[in-house]
This record gives structure tokens, sequence and C-alpha cells, in this order.
């Protein structure tokens, strides 16, 4: 939509001297009356402006700001939508120096209401403001005391940014059941001024801030908002991003509703994993995520060491965890020894370990367990499954001894730094309580803490590669068809089968000394050769080739064709290869199986392009038929080195050519000694063909 | 362990005229105390058995059951370990009817413990009784007052059987969270005498109870719980099962803490096929599905309607309904303009509809876009979304028309029949239990409500195939290797490539005429042939059958060899058809594809065996690859009959031989005319080789 350069200054945004609610009102089922009856709570000066009533809950109220003879940092507007733009003027001559613009009915309407927003949000920028929203649900910062919004938060270390009120809600509902809360919340809205990645900057120079939720459907400066999550993971606090577009449905839905570009699950992920941001798909992950990775420490492996007081929630918890990817292996001998002279006989004493109802006579066993596995050098982390937390239903001694024990465990885990997860079925009780403040991520159910785990694992596994750099844009291509894209990708390093165009039989005469039989010959034309049904495979001989040059010119007389080597697919692996350019983040590559695997498993990984060769090597290595790539059932293995190589260098030429909307080379045969492009395919994004320059 | 005949009279169990609590506790921290201030809660007459003291609670107590004039119909025994059997016996000979055995540290030990145990349930079975544990945690019901376990249990329309008492809690929670309670507990403990489907049996006929939920780690008598789930099933109680076993180290677990036999997932999945019950993983998807299976119906079919205040709520709710594969398309043209005129500007009026915060000014709308969807002739069933139920925290009266709202969608529900199902924030709100009253199933999250929707028109789309029967058992199979399965299976009807037995070059000779180029030439030995590495493909011609007759003669010198046809793989798909005898189900079927994909991608379906050939068609259509059968890529559709014909007869031959503990055919060829097996493989259960008749 618009863009800035640099951090913004969001400080009178987050901590202004003195707030005027713009529309406060006396009707208890208005938001200008919720503002006004939190401002009143407010230390800091606060005005009401209403142009028809006199006094407010009691307080005289101005007509306008202009009015005031005060200076007021911030304004938040909350009058229809009619006068919205009266007001923004109204509180820039008053010298504001942000709004928050809680009315609707404005951009997000689209045509004329989205040019006079655009407008408007000029005006702001030129008096040097900042304006959020509009169709925004307001502010609110713990750290500063400032609540400009319509909902209550509970305080906490996460910084929120969200797009709709009501998710807003649902993830700090979902965030206090885990034991979190709220730092600061900026409601987005229309993002028609202060946008995501904004915000994202902000949150990283607040210091109460740990880590940052984000509800967004819409990223109208892509490349800036993954610049701003790089920055964020820099500074150690992740961003966790839920936004929607897994289904079709959603995409309907965020289109009606904000006019905002939904983004693909797949593009999200590739940004996510570019600069160590975290994909969720719902609140509840969000909470769980954000939990594990503001509370515990991330494990240095997936070996977990599991106890319970019964065998049920011992092997439901291995059973998540080891659903996740994660290892429940035999303890050493050792370790089984040390367990069984804690436990009574009956107890499982290998991994998980079973206290065998230990809890309700000897409660301290949790505690000697605890140590025990925190202790043990082969378990890379702990989980704690089950009944733990409840025993102060047996009495209010053993609910005393339980508490001691929780707090001898929070000892130890935040002396010992070790990873240690819970699942406690009384995930509210003191206990539970006790435990995470001491650095124990609690959750309700044991497949919670198992996908936690899992998730804190894999990102310690991880190694983000940055915002990749986009090269110098190139010459802009002009042309599509298979000849063109195979020359322009060939000249930027791609190799291919060895081949030549040929359009008459004198041209394929004098290609044919330089080609080795068994030969390929394509039919080209406007439309992609597949589409005619006129490649002849495995043509062995000149007799041959002859027979199928007179079939394909008699049947489809195209205007080229292709004469090339057939390429040896015995030992090969085929793969796709492929580009698109996704209009908020730019050059999305995918790899995946090709062939039948293609169509069948939509086997794929996806990157934030370009890629160097070993990002390459490792999205190829991410592929559930990875397998195939390492020597599968008695083949050799194949040149995924060179397979890296062909990769990097087409996604540096999408990236060059912005004027490419997709690009594709299925398939790719990667073979034991190098890795050929069978075909080549370039897309030209609308308004880019046989047009040197202009708009895209 | 033990079997019995028919359905066994739990009556004196679950409502028993007297109730003695053998080993009543003065001390707090027993179970024998907790047991007895329940047994004085209780309207029936209680007797405190306890050798020491003169009164517990200040009750007289009787030092036997033998000692008391009066007949006992149950007896709840909660004595340590060594006087166990004796007040088994003591409550045998004053004549009660049924046991409950909380005692710990018996049969579950195993060896003398086990033995004792079984001799222990001979005892109480001669005297007509019924003993439930021991090593359990109490019985409970609801619709008869009956109250003998140590823990709270909401009251409700779920009969819970438990092999943990902690689960049983937490599953219970789980229960409560979403509205729902327990009409019945049972603690099945080590299932000595009363086991898992005697109790699914008693359910069954329990009218309170309307469905069924199993936590259950072992199945001593496979089959009979299987006719129990299926007898359930034909009654309209469904069984939900929750069971461990889905990683390796879970079956640690429970090996070490139960002595019960742990059963994969795969083996479990396929009892549920059979029969109609639902495996789940967690308790709180045991919860979720229990909700769905007893408060709404089951949909036609996959298209839901998806309405919620705010975008974002719309959009994630539509994300997870189709992330489980349910469809959320755009409603007719009519269905958006009835619902645009119900609706403020701005709003979305296709799939999903957002009201686009018309929540706060006209909360009927949440009724009248209900109506529309419940109403609207393609939509199967209806999903509301997000911030329903919190209405009430703008004011007392919005509150109060919210519910009124809710009434009226109540009302709507329950006339219509429909499938309604929600995501409420606020989902133990008023709201909420209004909604769930009238036969909406509410879930605090949108990814439970799918996921639930999804199993219920899955289920609704299967049909159980019931228990299979159980051929007689065949003659005994006491040979294994290539030649002696392969004609064990071709007499049972499962087609091979053609072949011929060879051990020598005139036995070769002698077999060529009957066989067509080119032929497979397989060497063969104790060990499968596979691993000699002597199998020779293609062989063209005599001369080239000659050498490769003399190359695998001199390599590997096999005792005899297999001379077969080559089955034309042009247009075959490759599957691999196994069956695996399960030691308390029975013959498990398999089938998958073969090949490559076998390894790679375990995309494979399993039955509980014998099947017949359109469940076999049925299995292979599941499959992931299954588009592969249909022609894909313009290859011929194979014959798929053909392949279940060969299935049912492998699976049913499998049946009959329960010597055979594995069975496999790998690969197994289907073409567009017919299905051959190209390799044949039998293990037998141990003991079994070369013994004609004895115990398995």
């Amino acid at each position: 939509m618009t863009t800035a350069v640099g951090p913004r200054d969001l400080g009178k945004l987050f901590d202004p001297a003195s707030v005027a609610i713009v529309g406060a009102s006396e009707d208890p089922d208005k938001y200008g009356h919720w503002l006004a009856l939190r401002a009143l709570r407010d230390t800091r000066p606060s005005y009401f402006v209403n142009r028809s009533r006199e006094t407010v809950l009691g307080r005289r109220t101005v007509p306008s700001l202009a009015s005031l003879q005060e200076q007021v940092d911030l304004a938040v507007i909350a009058v229809p939508a009619a006068g919205f733009e009266e007001a923004v003027d109204d509180a820039l001559q008053a010298g504001v120096r942000a709004i928050v613009a809680i009315t609707a009915g404005l951009g997000e309407l689209g045509g004329d209401h989205l040019r006079r927003q655009e407008a408007m949000v000029a005006r702001v920028r030129a008096a040097g403001a900042v304006l959020l929203g509009p169709n925004c649900f307001g502010v609110l910062d713990h750290s500063t005391g400032l609540d400009a919004c319509a909902s209550k938060f509970p305080r906490g270390s996460i910084g929120l940014i969200s797009q709709s009120g009501n998710l807003a809600m649902d993830i700090a509902a979902h965030l206090h059941a885990g034991g979190l809360g709220i730092s600061r919340f900026a409601s987005i809205g229309n993002q028609a001024d202060v946008d995501v990645a904004d915000l994202i900057d902000s949150y990283v120079g607040h210091e109460p801030t740990r880590a940052i939720a984000v509800y967004c459907e819409g990223f109208p400066a892509g490349r800036r908002f993954v610049q701003a999550c790089a920055d964020a993971h820099d500074a150690g606090k992740p961003v966790v991003l839920l936004t929607v577009g897994r289904g079709t449905a959603s995409v309907r839905g965020a289109a009606s509703h904000t006019g905002s570009l939904v983004t693909s699950q797949a593009v999200v992920q590739a940004v996510c994993d570019a600069v160590g941001a975290e994909q969720v798909f719902t609140p509840a992950e969000m909470a769980n995520l954000l939990q594990a990775l503001t509370r515990t420490t991330a494990p240095p492996g997936p070996r977990v060491g599991v106890f319970a007081d019964g065998g049920g929630h011992a092997s439901l918890a291995s059973d998540a965890l080891e659903q996740q990817g994660l290892v429940v292996e035999p303890f050493t001998d050792r370790t089984s020894t040390l367990a069984a002279t804690e436990l009574p006989v009956g107890a499982g004493t290998s991994n998980p370990i079973d206290i065998a109802g230990a809890g309700e006579k000897d409660i301290d066993c949790f505690y000697r367990i605890s140590r025990l596995l925190v202790e043990d050098a082969d378990v890379d982390s702990v989980l704690l499954a089950g009944y733990f937390g409840g025993y102060r239903s047996y009495g209010a001694g053993l609910g005393r001894r339980e508490l001691d024990v929780a707090r001898q465990i929070g000892r130890l885990v935040t002396e010992s730094g070790q990873t240690f997860v819970a699942h406690l079925m009384f995930d509210r009780s003191p206990t539970a309580r006790l435990l995470r403040a001491a650095g124990v991520a609690v959750f309700r159910d044991a497949e919670a803490a198992a996908w936690a785990l899992h998730r804190l694992w894999v990102r310690a596994a991880a190694i983000p590669t940055g915002v990749p750099e986009t090269p110098e844009a190139a010459g802009r291509i002009t042309e599509t068809g298979y000849w063109p894209a195979r020359r322009a990708l060939a000249a930027a390093g791609v190799p291919f089968v060895p081949a030549v165009e040929v359009r008459t039989w004198t041209e394929l005469e004098h290609a044919l000394p330089g080609l080795d039989f068994p030969l390929v010959l394509k039919a080209l034309g406007e439309e992609h050769k597949s589409d005619l049904g006129g490649v002849r495979l495995g043509i062995g001989d000149p007799a041959e080739l002859a027979g199928a040059w007179r079939d394909v010119q008699e049947r489809l007389g195209p205007p080229t064709c292709s004469l090339e080597q057939m390429a040896d697919l015995d030992d090969a692996v085929e793969i796709i290869v492929g580009v698109r350019r996704d209009s908020a983040f730019g050059t999305i590559l995918l790899v995946g199986l090709g062939g039948v695997n293609t169509e069948l498993l939509q086997d794929t990984q996806c990157a934030l392009g370009p890629v160097n060769q070993s990002t390459a090597v490792a999205m190829l290595g991410r592929l559930r038929g990875a397998p195939l790539f390492h020597g599968f059932r008695g083949r050799p293995a194949v040149d995924l080195a060179a397979a890296g190589e062909l990769i990097s260098s087409l996604s540096h030429f999408a990236a060059a050519h912005p004027e490419v909307s997709e690009l594709e080379c299925n398939p790719v045969a990667v073979g034991p000694s190098g890795a050929v492009a069978l075909d080549a395919r370039i897309v030209l994004a609308p308004g880019s063909v046989d047009v040197e320059t202009g708009p895209q």
C-alpha cells in the first residue's frame, strides 16, 4: 500500500503524555463510551471530544481538538465514518502525534473509499504523525498504563498484534489459560499507515515484550515484514504468526472483509523458515508455542525422559511424543536401576517411568525422579505427565507437600537450565503456577506438551537463512515458449539436456551430428508443447527420426521443434523445480519429487527466494521422498550438489526477473553425476509481454 | 486370560441392595476411608469390615462378612495384598454376589501372583459371583446412586470404562468441559474376571448410558471385545476407544505396569472399522467425539456452511474444516443474496459469512443466518464460530437478547434435526449451555469442532462389516518356503504367475514347453530367496536361460529353483497383501502400494480378517495412492475386482490357519485384466513347525 524507510517512532502511540477520545459517548453500547471509561481510569491527562454533548461521564467535553488549548499526543477517533476525515484533520491541526482510528467503513470498502483513505494517510504523514487503523480495535500498553481498547487483556510478556479484535481476545484467553499475558496490544485494522512490520519493529525495542504474537491476514509490504521478523529473531524475540489461507474458503472470507491479499500457507511457511518466525494454525497452537518459547529452553536433542503417576498417562504421553517424531528410548541401566531404588515394586523404571501410585505415600519421589532425569546426560528434555498438581485433593497436608516438591523441581529446573515440560490435568492449580514461574512449560494435555516440545526442537535445529538478497533486476524477458525460456535459463547457469531448436528438415540434418541417439523430438507451438501431444521419445536411429519428423509435421505442423538427446533416467530421480512470484513476498521457490509423485503425493518444499546451493540441498532433504536421493534399494546415490546448484541458479534468475510470474523446470533429472533440466516454462506477469518498461 | 459365554449379569455390581466396605479405615490417606465416607452417604444398607477397630467413622464394624447375619450383595475390598485372598473367601462364604477388588500387588506382578489370582477367580466363578479388578479404582453408577470409587464424576450420559484411574479423571474432566458427564464408571484393573467386553455388554443394556467411553491397554479376549462393540453399535450406543501403543515406548510402559499385551494402533483401527467403534488418541479427542456423537446428528454430506462475527474467526474455522477434508464451497446466489439482506454493508455473504460487527447492534441476525443455512438444501451442516456467547459482556440487556437468540437457534436445531456445531470462545457461558441442551455440539476451538464434524461425516459414510466369521480351521501348514506357501495359497484360490519348481536341468527342460518367454529364474533355499540375491529377471531365450541356470548353480547351488513367466508390469500397479495374526484379535489383513512406495510412504490399510471381495476393494480405495488404480496419467484402469478376489482368498486362507503367524504376497501385480501374485511367504507361529497337533 505504502512504504516507509527505517523503523518508525511509535512512542506517542504506546506512551502518549495525553490522550483525547474523539467521539466520547454516554451510550453504553458504543466504543466511544468504553474508551471514555478507560481514559478516566488512566493517570495521564485525557480529553473528551463531542460536538453535541457538553459532558460525557461527568467530564466537560470540547467540540474539537483544535479548540483545546492543550497539546495532545494521542487521539483515539471513534466517530461515524462520515465524520472521520474531519476528525483526523482536526487532530492534525491540533498537533497530535499519533492517531488510533477505530472508525470503520473506510478503505476496507475499496474504490473511492480506498483512495480517500490513502489521501488522508498522506496528510497524516505530511504532518509527521502516525495512524493506527482505521477499522481497528484500539491499542494497549501495560508497561505505560495506556488502555485505549474495548477489551481487557491479562498482563504479561507477550506483545500482541492483531488484525481481528475477536481473534485478539481468543488468543489472549488461550494465553491466559497457559499462564501468560499481554505486554502490548495493537489492532492493525486496515494498516493504512502503521503496518504490522512497523509494529514488530517497535515491539522489538519494547523491553517488557519477550515474544511477539501476530494475527494478520495480509502483508502489504511483504519484504519489510520479513525484515522485521528477522530483526526480531536477532533480538531474541520470536515472532509467532497466525494467518488464514490454508483452504480456499478463508480466502473468500478475507477478501470480502478486509480487502487484504491472503497469502497461502506454503508462502508464509517459506517466509517464516527464512527468518526464524513460527507459523501456527490456531489460537491454541499460538498460546502453546509462546508458552514453550518464553518459559523453557530449547532441547539440545530429541530424546525425552517421561514420567507420570500411572501407566496410562505415561504411555499416552510417550505415544504423543513419538507421534511428533521425538524419541522416548529406554534409559541406561544405571538410570533404570536408580529409578527402581526410588520407587515401589511394580513401578515402571524404563522410559516412561510410572511411579505407580507412589504419589500419595511418597510425593517427594516426583522431585527425586525429576533430578534423576535432569541429570541424565542421555536425556535431552523431561516431560512430567498426569496427576501431579492434584494431590491436594487428598488433604491439606499432602497439598502442602506437593507445593514443596514443586518448589524443589522448580529450583532444579532453574538451576540446571534443562528443558522441562509438563502435562498437568490440574493446569491451573497452585502447583502448576509455581512450576511455570520456575521455567516449566505446563500444558493441559500431553499432546500439546509433545507438540510444543517438538517445535522447540525443530526450531533449535533449524538455522534461518535470513532475508535473501534480491539480485539487481536483469534485462526483461518478453518472450515465452520453451526455447526462449530454455535459452534464458541456460544463460543463467541452469544445465539442460543437449538439444537444438529445429524448424526445418535441413536444420535437423544440420543439428544431428552434434547429438547422440536415442533422441527425443518435441513439437513446439504457441501453447506449451505437451498440450499438443507432440513429444516422441526414444528415437533410436536416423530412419526412426525421419519417420517421427514426418508424422509430427503432417499431424501438427508445428512452427518449431526441439531435437534433444534423451536423458538416461535409469538411475535418476526426477524432481520439479519452480518459482512463483508472490505479490507480497516476491519469489517463492518450490522443489518436489517429479513424475507420478508430484501429483499423487504433493511432496514439496518451499523457500523464500533466491536460495543458495546449500539451502536448496536442505530443501530436497526435507522431502518425504528424500530417501530416494541417497541410494534407495541398492541404486546409486544421486548428485545432490548438482541439483542444488541448478535450483540456486534458477531461483536467482527468477529473482532478477520481476516480470516473470511463474517459472518451472519439470522434470529435472538428478542422476549419479549431475542434474539436467528436461523442460522449461515461463509465465509472464499480466502486462509484461512485449512491454519493455512501465508498471506491472 | 479366561473366557465366559454370553453376557454376564453385572446387576449386583452396579445396583446392589447392600454394600460392604472391607478394609474401611479411619486413616484419611487410605482408600478404605474414602470408600467408607461414600458408603455413609448412600441410602442403601452398608457395612464396614475391619478386624482391628470396633468403629470406623462412628459406625460399628464387623471383623468379617461371614460374621454378619445379613446377606450383602456387593463387597468392596480395599485391604493390603497379604489379606486379599482371605477377604475374598470370606465374602464368598458370606454369599456376596459381586466383588470390587481395589487391592493391588496381585496378578499384575506376574508369576506366582498371577497363578494365585487365577485360582481365586475360579473360586469366585464357582460361587456364581463376579469380580471387578483387582488393582482397580472402583465403580460408580449415578442411575442407582452407587458410589464406590475414590473420585467424583459429573453426572451425565457417558458410560466410562477405564484401566487407569487417573485417565478416568482426566477423561471426565474433558467431558465436563464439554458439558457432558458420566452415567456409570467401572475401573477394570487386571480384568481377572469381569473384562472390558463384559462391561460393554452391561452398558449396552443400561438405559441412561448413551455412549460408551473405553480406556483400555489390553484386550484379553479380543474377539469377544469386538463382538461387544458390534452389539453396542447395533444398539445405537457408540463405543469410543482410547488405547496406547502408537509408539514403541508406551508398550514398554504398559508391559511394565499391567502385564497387558499392548495392541498396536493399526490393529485397533482395523477392529474399530469392522464394528463401528471409534478410535481416538487423546482424552480431549475422546470428549470432543463423544460430544458430537451424543449431542448432534451425523451430516448427510461434507458441505459446511460457516458464519462468525469477524472475518478472522470465519476464515480460521473454514481453514480448519477444509484441513479436515470438509467442503466450504460458495453459497448459491440465492443464499448469498438473502444473507446480504440480513447483514450490514461490508459483511461477507459468501461462505464463510462474516456478520461484520452486526452482533452488538442486531444480535437477532445470528438466528436469521442460522435459519438461512439450516434451510439451505446445499448445506449439509452448519458451523457457528467465534464470539457468540460473549455479548453479555457488553451489558445485561444484550446478554438477555443473546440468550433469547440462543433459544431460537436451539429450537431451530431441535426441530430441523440439522447437524449444527459451534466454536464458542465462551464455551462455558449460559449461551453455550443453552445451545448444548438443544442439540448443538459446542467446542472451545474451531479445530476441535472441525475435527469432530469430520469424524461424524466419516462415520456416517462408513458401513461397518461386522465381526468377520472365522472359517473352520483347515489342515495345518507345516512347511515354510516359497513353493509350499505358493502351493497352499494357490489351492486356496490365490492366482499366481505361471511357474514350475525345478531342482535339476532335466526338470527345467521338462518344464520349459509350458512357459512363455521372457522368464524369471529364482534360486530358492531354506532362507527366503531374496536373501540369496538369486533372482534373474527378463530371460529372453533358451540360451540366456542356460547361462542363467549355470550361473545360479555355480554361484549359489540352491536346493531348488522356480522357473516363472515374467509378468507384464507395464500397465500394472504393484501392491502388497499380507496378514499377521494378532494374539488378541486374530487375523489382521494389510494391503498397500507395493514397490518403492511400500517402504517410502507406508501407504497401507488394515482390516480385521477375513474380508470379502468388496471390503478388500474398499481398502484399496482408501490408499493415498488409489488414483493409480483408476487410469492415472492416461494408463488403463486396473482390475480391482480381481485384486479384491485375490485379497479375500488370501485372508480366508490365513483365517483358516491359526498356525500361520505371518503371510505375505509382495508384490501382487494388478493389471488391466487380472491380478497375480509374484511371490509368497509364510511364517509359522513359534512351536508350529513340524508339529501336527498340540498347543500353539
